[in-house]
Order: C-alpha cells, then structure tokens, then sequence
C-alpha cells in the first residue's frame, strides 16, 4: 500500500530520502515552544531550514514533482515559505539577465526573499492593490511608496528575516496606471537593518505557526533601479515607453498567453498536495489513539466494578466514521494531487502532450484548493475532538497541526473565492455545451446538458435497491456525475433568471455566491471521485484494491450523509441506505485502520506526538511531555507568590489533618440513614 | 432590542453592573501575551479574577440566575474556572457541618480550590475512574493513591494554583468497592509548597486559554481525616459502616433521588449560557468587521482603476449567510439559556412549581450543552474565515475566542456523549409513547407515535408552495417537529431491529451511535426552535418582532439548507426554495446586521479586538496592535544573528542600486514586443 500511494517503490524511496534528511532538525518532537518563545522558535526553524536545504540548494538543487511534498511529510514546523515565494518568482517572472543576477545568490541563501503582495486593505482583489511604484525617467528608477495605511503590505511571511522581497505594486508611469507588477526590492543592508525609507514589523500572534515570522511593510520614496522591474513579460524604456513581451514562440502553449497562470497553478497544486500530508498526519494521530484508548464498559450493568472491561473508542461508530471518513478523504486528496502534480509536470516539460487545457486546470486547481485546504482544516478539527481533551494539549500534535494548518484555508486564495472561480468556470462552459458545442476534458460530463429535454427527474440515478449496493464505486460515480450536472443547471438557470430580470453579471452572481461556492465544490468532488476510482482501476494488488474501493466508497458516501447539494436529490430510503452503507463501510475498514495509517509512513519525529506514536504509549508519552514543560522546570511556579496575600496561612498548616477547631464527632445535622449498604 | 435579549430594564441594568466591574482588569485590551508568557499570563489572571471577585465574595455574594453569563460577557481571559467548581462541590455535597468548615474560608480566598475528577485514563466514563480512597479504619482516615499511571488526575483545572482540591476516587472499605465519590483534598502547606505524596505539576501548552492553569495529580499513600469525604449524601462511621443518607425530606422534589443531578445540570446550563456569549461576541466582531472591509470591485470591468470602488464583504451572500446564521444561532442559544436558566431556578426554589420533570431537563440539558458548544465552537470558525486573513492574527479576537473557546466542546461532557444522552432518553420515551403512554412536557412531540398507524408520508407538511411561505416561523416549526419525530421513530425502528437480531442494547447503541447522536441533535433543534418562537410570542415591539421572526427563520433555514438528518425528507423543489429563503431572509435582516450585534451591547474592552471595535477603524487599529507587539520592543530583532553566516554582504552593500557587476543595458534576450500600451 505505502508504494501505491506514494505511486510506486522509485517514489517510496525518493520520498524517505527526503524525510529523512529532516530528522536532524532541531524542531523534531520537541515540547519546549513555551520555553524559547517565539523569538527562539523563529531563528531555530531558520536554522533548520539552512540545516536541511543548504547543501542542496548549493548545488543548484531544484525540487521536482512531489518533492515538495516529500518535505512537508518529514517536517516540523512551518519551514522557511518566503523562499519558496520568493525563489518562484525569480525563476518565473526574470527575463534571462535577471536570472543570471538573482538566481544564484537566491538559490545559495546570499540573500533571503519574500512575497509582499497583500496589503492591510487589499487581499482576494489582487487587481486593487494599492502600493505604487511610480517611473521617474530623470533617473531611470522606481519610485515606491505604500502612500496610504491601508496599502502596507500586510502579511508577507518570513519578511522579517529577508533581506529582499518580490514587491507587488501598481505600475504608473506619466500618471497612467498600467496595472499590478512584481519589483525586486532589496529591505535590508549588509548589517541587517533595515533601509533608509523602508519600515519592516511582525505583525503579532498568530493561531499557529508562530515560528514562521510574518510581517508589515511600510515604503516610503523607496527609489529602485528600471531594470528592477521583474522582466520577464514586460520592460520599461528608460523613456518610459511601456513593452510588453510576446512569449508565444517560448516554452509553447505553456507560456503563451495564459502563461503566467502556471505560477499560480503550481502554488495551489502545492497547497491541495500539503492538505493529505496533515490530514495523513492528523488522521494517524487520531487513529492510533483511537484504536488503544478505550472509554466506556462493555457491560454498563449496574454494580459492575471499576476495572472492568472497556470498549476502545473506535469501535464507536460515531467515531469510527469521523476517522475513517478523514483519512478516506486523505487519500482522495492524495491520489488527486498525484494527478494533478504529474499534469502540470507534462504541461511544463511536454506541452505538446498535454491533455487538459491551460484554463480547465487553472479552474480545477482553483477548486481544488479551496475545497481542499478548506475540507483539511475541518478535517483536522474533527479528528482532534475525536481525541476527546487528550487533543486539546500542544503536545498530542494533532492540536498543534490544526492550529498550524488552518492559514491555508484562507492565503492564496480564500476558500469562497476558489470554488466560486470553478463555478465560473463551469457556467462558462454550461453556457457552451448550451450553445451546441462538445466538451472535452474535465467538464465533458456537461455535454448531457446539450439536450434541451434534460430534466432532473430523467436524469436521476436509479434508486439503489439496497445498502449494499450503494457501496459500488461505479454506482457512487454515477450519483455524483448526476449531483454536479444538476447543480450546475441548477445554478445556471438562476443566474440566467436574474441576468434577465434585469441584473448585470456582477450583481447576479454577489447574489448568488452562496449556491454557486457549492456548485463548485459538488464539480470539485465529482472530479475527485473519478480520480480516485482511475487510481483503484490500475491497481493490481487483490487486497489493495478491495480496501481501496471501501476507502473511496466512503469518501463519497461521507458525503452524501452530510452534503449541502444532496437535499431534495434522493428520498429517505436511499438517505437510509447511505448511512447503513457509511456504517458497513466502516466496519468493513476497522480491521485495517491502523495498518493504513501506518502505510503513510511516518516517523514518530514527523508526527511529534505524545497520542500517535507507533509504539501506542499513550499515557506514558502525554506524562513525560508534561513533566518537560516549561512550568515544571524549576520547583514551585513564581506565579504561586500572587496567592500569598490571600491565603489563611493557618488553615493551611493543618497539613489534612481534622482542624481541632472543629468538632470531628458533630455530626447533629445527618439525615436519617436511607439504606446501609 | 437589548433588554429584550437581557429579558427586561432590571436585568439589562444587572448586566452592566456586573460587566462594569471587569472594565479595571490587567487582561482588558492587551496584546502583550507572547511578551508576559505564560506564567505571567497566568499570574495577572489570578490577580484580575481577585480583583473583581474579593470584594463580593467577602460580603458572601452568591451569582444567581443569569449573573455568571454576566460575569463572561463582561470578561477577557478564561478566569479562575477551578474555583467554581470547587464551590459547587463545597456547596453542593457537604453536609451543615462542613459547609461551617469549609464554605467560610473557600468564599474568601483563604483557600484556593480545583476539581479533580478526570484522569489520564478516564474521561467520559467517570464510573470508571482508578483513584482510589481506602478507609483504614485504625486511625479513621482515608488513605488516598493514584496507584497507576492512568490513575494520576490529569485536567484540573487551577490545579497547580490550588491549596486544596476536590478529589473523586474509589471508595473502598474492607476491599469493597462502593463507587465514585468526592473528597477534600489538601495539596499546598503554609508556604504553598505541595505536602508529602502530593506532586503537582503543569500539563503543559493548550490549544487556548493559555492564562488559566492546568495540572496533573499523583498522589502516594496520602492520608485524611475520615470526615474529609463530602458528606451530604452519605459518610462513613468509624466502624467502616456505610451509611447513605435519605434526603427526600430535604428541599422536596429537587434533592430527592434524582437531585445529585442538580450540580452537573447546573454547571451545563451555565455553559449553554457561556456559548451565546462567546458565539455573540465572535459575530459582533465578524459582522463589525465585513460591515466596513471591502473586498472586489463593483464593477469588475477590464482597464478598471485600482481605486475604483469595491463591495463591502458582508453584501456577497455567502458571506452574509456565514454572519447572520452565526448570530441567528446565538439569539436561538441565548433563548433558550434564558428559559433554561429560569427553570433550574423555579426548580431550585420551588420545586412544587416546575414545570419540567428533573430527568427530563437533565436529558435536554445534555443534549444542548452537546449541541450548542460544538455549534459554537464550529460557528467561531466560520466567522473567523469570514473575516480572511485578519482572523488569523490573535489581535483580531475573533481568533483567540474560538482557540480559547473550543475546549467546551468537550470537557463536562463531550458532545458525542452528551448528545448519546439525549437520544436515549428520546429512545425511552419513544418507547413509553409506544407502550400508549401520554407524555406531557419536552417530548410531548412524541406522543402521535401512539398511533401505530403514524407513517413518514402521512406526517410530512405540506410542501411548500414558495419561498416566501417557508420563512413563516409556524411553518418552519412544523417542519422541525416532524423532524424530530421522524428521526426519532426512524432510531428506534433501527434499534428494535438490532434488538430482536439478538444484539444486546449496548452492542446496538454503540453500532448506532452515528444516527443517534444526529437524532438527539434533531430533537435539540426543534426544542430551540420551540423555545425561540415562544420568545417572539413575547415580544410587545412590533419592529422588534419582525426581526425577531427573520433571525429565528434563519436559525431554522440554515439548518435546513444544511442538516443532516432533512435528507429524504424534502424533495428538490423545497430544497430550491429553502435555498432561496435563506437568501431572502438575509438580505431582509441586512439592513440591521450591525444595530443586532450592537444589541448585545459589548464594550470594546470586552470584545479585546482590533477589527471589531464600535468605530470601525480596522486599519489602524490592526497595525497599532502589529506595533505593541513583543517582537518589535526592541530594534533590530536578535534572530537575525542567525542569518550572518549566510547572507552575502557584498551585495546587500549595494542598497537597491544597480549592481556594477552587471550590464544595465544588457536586454539582449528580451522576447519581440506584443504591443505597445
Ligand atoms: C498565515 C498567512 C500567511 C500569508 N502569507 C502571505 C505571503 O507570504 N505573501 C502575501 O502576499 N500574502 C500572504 N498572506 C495573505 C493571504 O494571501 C490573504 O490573506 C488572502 O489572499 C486573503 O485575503 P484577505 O485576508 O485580505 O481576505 P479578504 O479578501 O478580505 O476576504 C475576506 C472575506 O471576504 C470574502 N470575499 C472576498 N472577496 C470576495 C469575492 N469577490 N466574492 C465573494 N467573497 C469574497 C472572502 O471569502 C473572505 O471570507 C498570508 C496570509 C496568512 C493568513
Ligand atoms: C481545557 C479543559 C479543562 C478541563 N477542566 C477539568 C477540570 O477542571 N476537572 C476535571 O476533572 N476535568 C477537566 N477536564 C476534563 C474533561 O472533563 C474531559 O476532557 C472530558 O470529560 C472528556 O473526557 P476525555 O478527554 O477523557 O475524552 P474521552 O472520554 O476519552 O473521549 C474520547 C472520544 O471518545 C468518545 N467517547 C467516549 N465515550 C464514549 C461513549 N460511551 N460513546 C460514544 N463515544 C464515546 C468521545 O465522544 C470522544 O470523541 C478538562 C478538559 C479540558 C480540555
């Protein structure tokens, strides 16, 4: 199993050779986050970071396909996401002297980078930010300013600790406005201050994550050099005359005209395959715990004594369906992201032979990261519950990668703006299946819609005939191909109402977010259905195959229990069908609960949890991470010197002995005895 | 509007008083966590809670009725949680004697006290508990141990602050085992040091409320006087004779039998009542928030300038739906807090007028501290995201409101038990109704299950006709109660059929756990919403009404749109005007979004939050908080250190001039020009 998820042995093992390199790190099973504080967390996991990556960045080292992934399994803490921002930028927005200018020393750590583009006022309108960055032609240079409090940059991670930063600002030149440009702009000085003009601050506290420094910009008359303007799809004349590039002939249809979204689709194919390794991570915490921790008699007689036996709490069914429900959706998201990743691999290297579209991809990345990232972070919460208070500690891990991932729900794109852009996507092309054209590709189930007679009713799905037919992947695919067919009709039939009724696009669509964010995810978790069951089809291992058909089945049968777009599209048999079909599913799955978590692979270090380790030691571990915090290092607390003015001092050298003030043997007030016993 | 929700002048007056107080706090309107740490953090909130609570303790002031929402509403950090427990217990299980011993010194500080019930290996299933009390009967003291790793108390809240503690353990006498009981316990001396065989210690960083201690317990072989068990209910004679007390002669109704319910009743109603608070707060900041962020052009066109004008966040209707089903769901919690809390009082203080029987109310108050803490804690989330990136910094407080908030999820029962409870009592009363039983009260619902002919088709309203009719409260009623009744029957079919399969009950219930907790869920709602319109009933200000009657079709609506157990019981029509409706009912309450939140009549300094404070000055006051911030105290942050080894000096010489090395006039590979703008 841990081959094919990882997608065969070559891949298994590039992946622990990458994990493995993290076990030197210092952030590794720690417990003390407390004790250094902040401002120690920030400079160890920099000193990570420069651990693990600096000899491979020496050598020019460029992460491939999933190695990122790779990293982010073996990880602690939130690595160094700056660079990565930073480096994408210089890679993908320098014309090739820029390159030569910036690329080594950003690849040798000669300069640390960031990504200042949301601004205090400004993040999902990326179109009105409003830091400007105005052409003086008697200097050939930039002039940078965030004029206004609410065009700080706001947010740019690991700004504190870069000496450079990719600066998005609006381009004026002679006071037109050519719109949103990357600058290069350098905030630190050989001493590391920051300067002239430039104001750089953390921002404060977050939810998590707190060893990634984030921080504030302020410019003001920052003067930069022409040519510091990022190249690569556009230049200013010393002039000022504004050029910009025809990449047509370069690179192919992956640079042409929509090239510049590939950025973008790399950095939300990154985020969709980041959300299965902490939900992989969360859900083998949970599961592990689950499967030693037991709570509740297994005969709850009366009079039955205290060390009787008790049921282990997985074997709840409300909590057995949490967990296997999440780690199910861990590997729908894993296999997606497989594709994804080898997609974009082939749109990159080959983009003669790729199959999806440019645009089609950016859409489905669109939707797949905010339904992914959003449906991680739920997830992530659901499965520390299910650890009951155990998960409401730092240390069990599964509090501490909730906390830590929930920022990605929202950065890159927040949750509604992604799947409304799906949704875009899809009445755009409901709109030209509807005019007579034939869909290829990821939207082809549309092509039903061609045909005006298309009713719901005609199109529904037969009524299973019982639970258990309900677990067939086939059948499941069939129910979902229907749900996102109907919705998005549905969708674009209320959008076209009110376009006729007299509202503009604009204001239809405000109107309707709330429908359309779901219609994007009911197509998002079609698509993942069907990837899903492409992945099961080439698999050939007999017994890997049947519990990858019960984990698939009950990532689409989770779904049908609790999914928004399922009302009103079965009756209560087939809703009474699903349930017993997600609790058959289950059970079925229970015996390989543990050993599906263990096929992800991960090291105690990379889980550092005290409830998730492989050796199930619960108690001891929760005890001995308790004993190493920071309030237990040296005898009785100082804080306790605030009781002094408030303590009877007296009653406290009773030492529990009967206070002789009192009367042991008055007992006047008892009631008459009810039953001796 | 507000003294509506207070429930009248004398009660809104009340509020203010006691809220006023908390205004002198250390805690209030601070961002300086990260810089005082936790031991500081923990000692100010001790001071805090002292300083607002001495003054009233001293003249014996006890918090009746709604005073201790008060208390939280007025509040910023988590306050001193042990003590309330600990009073409880003091209050509420000692017999007259120890009452005179112990009430005295516990009201003024002179002891400080925890709640020692949990351990390492036992949460839920208290009768499970491995502390153990044996009595030795030669020097009549109880000789206490936690005899195994899992035995040790791990969770008390206060603890490591605590002089004394309430201790659940075992009771043995002669190797018998007679049950769980509560005992008072000494932990600190004189100098505050912890006694022989007592250690304390720490648990280490929580997800949340960070402020508030929490400590592990072990104890060896320690020794108290045999009256130092809790001995309202029973005590134990120097012989070893167990003796239970008959307390129906006491109090009537409310302390017989069934009265030990009474605590634990109490202490979940009060955490009912904390739930709309932390839920009102949250979406008094969120709405505040997207009332005045704005985000995305109106008009989007191409060539648009970056400062044209931008929608307010709240007007995208998702948006919107997330704020005001949020706030709905507190005005539906606070209702029914409200009636909850008068009820425990008439049962306190009259028995002989109450209404509702205690198992009755027992069973619902489990059921709705199951519901509306997670809901709340779900709901916190939701308008966190709301609010983007702004709600991930702790500044924002709607960030540190659910980390802090989120434990009640699960501690004093966790809401998949508590809910498990409520479904069971539904379950026996289903079978009573059955059996041709007439129930009165809460789940008289139930009663047309008498007749063995009820079927869900026959029982199902009508459907709807429009969108506009299901936003009648009436209607919307009747939908929930046959909800309720419908998945109740639906249960207990299920389960009878396991039953008569020859499973005993529990294997029934724990395969059936996933429905019932739903089904329990089921039957809160449509109690809550019972509740809500019988509030509207009473409202006299026709205005008020009406928005009254919007937010509680909300409540209903948005449950609706999403709930788990509507499906089936719909067809797509209905689920397409419910859609609808809830559009409608939004955009109706929009125009008095902010004057709502405004109702509940939070100070600023309560609410500790940059982007939510009355003048909605968001930016300054999130970048004022950025400034405060410990990393920014003191110049050039010392974790730069660790980037000199790296950093390339010679370059970061150059201060964003153009580097001499390089040719500026090299453009020798830009691509032909596309077009010239
Ligand atoms: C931990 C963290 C790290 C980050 N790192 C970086 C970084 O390195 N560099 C950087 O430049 N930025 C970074 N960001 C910023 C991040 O990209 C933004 O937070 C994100 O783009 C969302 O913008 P916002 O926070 O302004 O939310 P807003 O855009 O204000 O959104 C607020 C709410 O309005 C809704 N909304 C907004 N527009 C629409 C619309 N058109 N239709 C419907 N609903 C809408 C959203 O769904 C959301 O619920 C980071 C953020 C976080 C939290
Ligand atoms: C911040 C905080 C403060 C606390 N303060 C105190 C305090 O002051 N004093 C004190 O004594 N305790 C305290 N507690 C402990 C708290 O009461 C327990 O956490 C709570 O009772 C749940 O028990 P548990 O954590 O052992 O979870 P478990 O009982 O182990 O539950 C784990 C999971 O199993 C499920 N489960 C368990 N039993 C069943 C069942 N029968 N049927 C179906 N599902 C089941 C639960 O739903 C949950 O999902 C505190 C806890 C926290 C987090």
């Amino acid at each position: 199993m841990t081959n094919f998820i990882d997608g065969g042995l070559k891949q298994t093992l590039q992946r622990r050779w990458i994990t493995g390199s993290t076990e030197e790190m210092e952030n590794v099973g720690k417990h003390d986050r407390e004790r250094i504080g902040k401002r120690g967390a920030i400079a160890r996991n920099f000193v990570d970071f420069m651990k693990i990556h600096k000899k491979h960045l020496n050598r020019f080292y460029v992460p491939k396909g999933r190695d990122m992934m790779y990293m982010s399994m073996g990880q602690v803490g939130g690595g160094y996401p700056g660079f990565g921002l930073f480096l994408a930028t210089i890679v993908g927005q320098s014309s090739p002297e820029q390159i030569g200018w910036w690329l080594p020393r950003t690849y040798t750590m000669g300069i640390t980078g960031s990504y200042s583009q949301t601004e205090l006022g400004t993040g999902s309108n990326v179109r009105g930010l409003a830091t400007t960055a105005e052409y003086d032609k008697s200097t050939q240079e930039f002039v940078l300013n965030t004029p206004t409090l609410a065009s700080m940059k706001w947010w740019p991670s690991s700004l504190t600790t870069s000496t450079h930063t990719v600066l998005y600002a609006q381009l004026l030149i002679d006071g037109k406005e050519y719109g949103v440009h990357p600058f290069f702009l350098q905030v630190r000085d050989e001493n590391l201050n920051t300067l002239p003009g430039v104001e750089v601050l953390d921002l404060g506290t977050k939810v998590g994550e707190n060893e990634v420094d984030i921080g504030l910009l302020r410019l003001r008359d920052v003067r930069i050099p022409r040519r510091h303007l990022f190249e690569k799809r556009q230049h200013v004349e010393p002039d000022g005359t504004y050029v910009k590039h025809d990449l047509s002939g370069e690179n192919g249809a992956a640079d042409s005209g929509k090239g510049h979204y590939l950025t973008m689709i790399t950095a939300r194919v990154s985020l969709v395959s980041t959300a299965c390794v902490f939900l992989s991570k969360g859900a083998t915490i949970a599961i592990r715990y689950s499967a030693v921790r037991r709570q509740g008699f297994v005969d709850n007689a009366k009079g039955q004594s205290y060390r009787a036996e008790q049921n282990k709490i997985i074997d709840y069914n409300m909590n057995r369906f949490v967990l296997l429900r999440n780690l199910a959706l861990a590997f729908a998201i894993r296999f997606t992201s497989n594709w994804l990743t080898d997609c974009l691999d082939t749109m990159q290297n080959n983009p003669a032979e790729a199959t999806a579209d440019i645009s089609e991809l950016h859409a489905s990345a669109a939707g797949l990261k905010g339904y992914c990232c959003n449906a991680t972070a739920l997830g992530l919460e659901e499965l520390r519950k299910a650890c009951g208070g155990a998960g409401y500690l730092k240390a069990s891990g599964i509090a501490a990668l909730e906390a830590d991932y929930k920022w990605r729900a929202t950065a890159e794109g927040d949750t509604t703006v992604m799947q409304l852009e799906t949704a875009k996507y899809l009445m755009r092309a409901c709109e030209r299946v509807q005019a007579g054209e034939n869909l290829t590709g990821l939207s082809q189930a549309l092509n039903v819609l061609r045909d005006p007679s298309w009713t719901l009713s005609s199109a529904r799905p037969e009524a299973p005939t019982s639970a258990d037919a309900l677990t067939s992947v086939d059948v499941l695919l069939e129910w979902f191909r229907f749900r996102a067919v109907a919705q998005v009709k549905l969708t674009k039939d209320a959008l076209d109402a009110r376009i006729k009724a007299g509202e503009t696009f604009n204001e239809a669509w405000k109107a309707l977010t709330l429908r359309a964010v779901y219609t994007g995810q009911s197509y998002v978790l079609y698509f993942m259905l069907s990837k899903f069951a492409e992945m099961i089809r080439s698999c050939e291992n007999a017994a890997c195959k049947t519990v990858l058909e019960r984990l698939c089945a009950l990532f689409a049968l989770g779904d049908m229990a609790e999914g928004r777009q399922w009302h009103g599209l079965f009756d209560i048999d087939t809703a009474t069908m699903v349930e017993e079909a997600c609790s058959a599913v289950c059970a079925a799955l229970r015996p390989d609960a543990v050993a599906l978590v263990d096929a992800w692979d991960y090291t105690d270090a990379a889980l550092g949890s005290t409830i998730g380790a492989k050796d199930g030691n619960i108690y001891e571990r929760q005890f001995l991470a308790a004993v190493e915090s920071d309030i237990n290092q040296a005898g009785r607390p100082e804080f306790l010197d605030v009781l002094e003015e408030f303590v009877d001092k007296d009653f406290l050298a009773l030492h529990n002995k009967p206070d002789p003030s009192c009367d042991p043997d008055d007992t006047s007030s008892y009631p008459p005895p009810a039953s001796k016993l």
